[in-house]
């Protein structure tokens, strides 16, 4: 397995999504992030989306001219149209505003329409940590999810992601998604016929099943029941109803041809300063995680992603010989 | 099973808390709030906590006299020192303040320290609903869950709720806490020899377990193993490192003698006006429930409580006699 530097990759991806139509910006910001995800050892937001992203802004339904621009301006919030592009400008802008808002509101929430997949939604919340700042994220993504009790999805896997600033250590790092486990996990296992535990999915008729393949054709279960699908829920109305973004159910499969994707993301930045103050926020942050490290067993949230990421830094990223190729032919 | 108006059971919980030492604020505040919660088809959180209450005013672990104040005025940010008293109150204070500084910067929070029980969480964002805002509420409590891989209760049991309003409707209310099963349903198990199934608890060395008496010494399972004790330790950050309140670990359970309580809240309002606007929210909203609604199967969250409510105004609230026998005690 090759070992490529982070700066070989970002150059080989913006390239590969130049080409493909994305205008400089675009190209830059998510070459970045893929590789970042690459490094932090989250390969399943990586750069195997590559040639998926290429293919979309090939075919339309990412559009590679679009710029993302702020529509509404709400004090502490902002509205932030990204045009049909691809995320990770959009939310390059969506972080830095939400930081400049949450100095002087003390809170700042910036909204996201018109976006396409968000990758691994922590990503996005780097700015806000390194700000000295509490960060919330949240992206719908196509339907996975039913409402509770229902029979078709409606809601998306929905990532959740948190940042919470350190002193003198990496920030906190929450980066989750409101399903059991993912849809590649219960493919494995109908390639294999073998079974799936229950709780993992539901059929098409919103029946829990044991059947990786009946799953295949229903849904996805949520954590927790009832409770996950009530919180997919609240990221679909604070990503969409409050942007103007389309719902996980309409929006089509990442994976099979569709209309152009019009996802909705939210950012929320709280700045300590505005209510105990950085000394307070900073000492029980530190008083949190010497609870939680003093079992041997327990490993602070993000420090796998952080290891990763000194490790890349130093020695590359490994990647497989047929994903690297591919990445040189989609460059060249 | 006796019916009792809402409003002679106010009078009869008032005078109850101001028999044991709550001022006449603090004692309408829990009241209505315990009537509430009653009258909304939520017994665990009623009236049934009211002899509770009145123990801990009469033992000191709940300060009657103090009234809440707000000790940090950050823009759209405000933190709130409940005292050490019961936390109505200081919920209260809570949501006018989030739905005043959402009007002004967009988006709100309001944090609440030195607190108590929280009670059903969304009833804290009724002003925030009706005021036609997105309301988000947070408390801590007692420990109960573990960190991942943990072997002792560090986080609460932590409720999360939101209020989502509609056009001509009542509005979407989501309240959950993110524990698998609650407390009670294992110890009925543990009463009746019963085993409990796999993902509702740990035993005292973190492992999952199947008998109910282990699972009392151990702790409650996370909806979604890590994926809800991160989102409880979420919650624990927001309420008490940016409040200064004490974390699940550093207060005692309710139910035992122990230390005055100093919980932490968090609320947040956002106005969807500094966003899409009003219209293109409560359009999108309704378009929402349409989908949800479209299966006869699906229950709108809320639906429940907003029925109970209705006929508790119209019929009286059913009461256990026992129930109502040891309220008219505490209050005579």
């Amino acid at each position: 397995m090759p070992f490529v530097t982070i700066s070989d990759l970002i150059t080989h991806a913006t390239a590969a999504l130049r080409r493909a139509g994305a205008s400089t910006t675009m190209a830059c910001a998510t070459a970045e992030a893929l590789v970042h995800a690459e490094a932090s050892g989250i390969p399943t937001h990586g750069l195997a989306r590559l040639a998926l992203y290429c293919s979309h802004l090939r075919s339309g339904r990412a559009q590679g001219a679009a710029a993302p621009r702020i529509v509404h301006d709400g004090a502490g919030c902002c509205l932030i149209d990204a045009g049909g592009g691809l995320a990770y400008e959009a939310l390059a802008l969506a972080s830095t505003e939400a930081v400049a808002r949450a100095q002087r509101h003390g809170i700042a929430f910036a909204g996201v329409t018109g976006s396409h997949h968000a990758g691994a939604m922590a990503y996005h919340l780097e700015r806000v940590g390194a700000a000295g700042m509490v960060g919330l994220a949240f992206s719908n993504s196509p339907a996975a999810i039913n409402a509770w009790g229902g029979r078709r999805p409606l809601f998306g896997t929905n990532p959740v992601a948190a940042v919470f600033p350190r002193r003198d250590h990496p920030a906190l790092v929450i980066d989750l998604s409101l399903t059991e486990v993912v849809r590649g996990k219960i493919m494995l296992h109908a390639e294999q016929g073998k079974p799936i535990p229950i709780g993992w999915a539901l059929d098409r008729d919103g029946h829990p099943t044991t059947d990786a393949k009946a799953a295949l054709t229903g849904s996805l279960a949520a954590i927790g029941g009832a409770k996950g699908a009530m919180l997919a829920l609240t990221v679909e109305i604070l990503c969409c109803a409050l942007t103007g973004a389309s719902f996980g159910f309409e929006n089509d499969s990442f994976f099979e041809p569709g209309r152009p994707a019009r996802i909705g993301h939210a950012l929320i930045a709280i700045d300590p300063r505005a209510l105990a103050g950085r000394e307070v926020f900073m000492t029980r942050i530190e008083a949190l995680v010497a609870a939680m490290t003093a079992d041997d067993d327990v490993r602070l949230p993000g420090a796998r992603r952080h290891a990763a990421q000194a490790k890349a830094r130093a020695e590359g990223v490994a990647l497989s010989d047929s994903l690297l190729a591919q990445i040189r032919q989609l460059a060249a």
